[in-house]
């Protein structure tokens, strides 16, 4: 896989809500960061938060923007949707940086407005 | 110039605070969006916001830390640091997207939590 072929999959995980599918698709010493709320480093801070925010999302949809790769790195610029119980609907604006190692993402950070994330998820 | 030495430039124009270089490499119709806080259009709205803002800085450095282009799409990541009076220093991590159309930028899309900029900003 391409490395852009291997964030397209990554993002098809999410939106499958499959947690092992998305680790899987990690390395080990994985860095994961939404740049306004901090780092989890390696498959178990990434399934702890993860594993629980996909599982409890009834429906999750990432739309990619645009996607643009060169060597190991992938960006992309997205609109990620999530239904949530309790009719919560968040959509957020997303840049994603990606580094890409044989076939499994090395560095993950998302650029946000994070008032953005927490006025929805407060209703 | 490739889209990705047009978007060099421009980063160079907004480091030398000269606004006049930095509209010279926007399309007249360019859309010029800080994500978190609204869209510019045109070169009227965005010398209006960014020449008092540039002009009032007593530095600025817009660190790029990963710039990716493929076509006429470029995105970067990058800690901008302004310097203002006043002892105001301001850090701002950013994702950016750009499309360049025969060597100016038609669209700039900047991403990052406005939250951050807003305390710095207030001290």
């Amino acid at each position: 896989m391409k490395p852009g072929e291997t964030v397209t999959a990554l993002i098809r995980a999410n939106e499958a809500r499959d947690v092992d599918a998305v680790i899987a698709l990690l390395t080990d010493d994985v860095a994961y960061e939404n740049v306004p709320i901090g780092v989890l480093t390696g498959h178990e801070e990434v399934r702890a938060m993860l594993g629980p925010f996909l599982g409890g999302a009834e429906r999750v949809e990432w739309e990619v923007l645009e996607q643009v790769e060169q060597g190991e790195v992938v960006m992309n610029e997205r609109v990620d949707r999530f239904w949530l119980p309790g009719n919560i609907t968040i959509e957020l604006r997303v840049a994603g940086l990606f580094k890409v190692r044989d076939g499994q993402v090395a560095l993950w950070r998302d650029y946000f407005d994070l008032a953005v994330f927490t006025e929805q998820m407060n209703g």
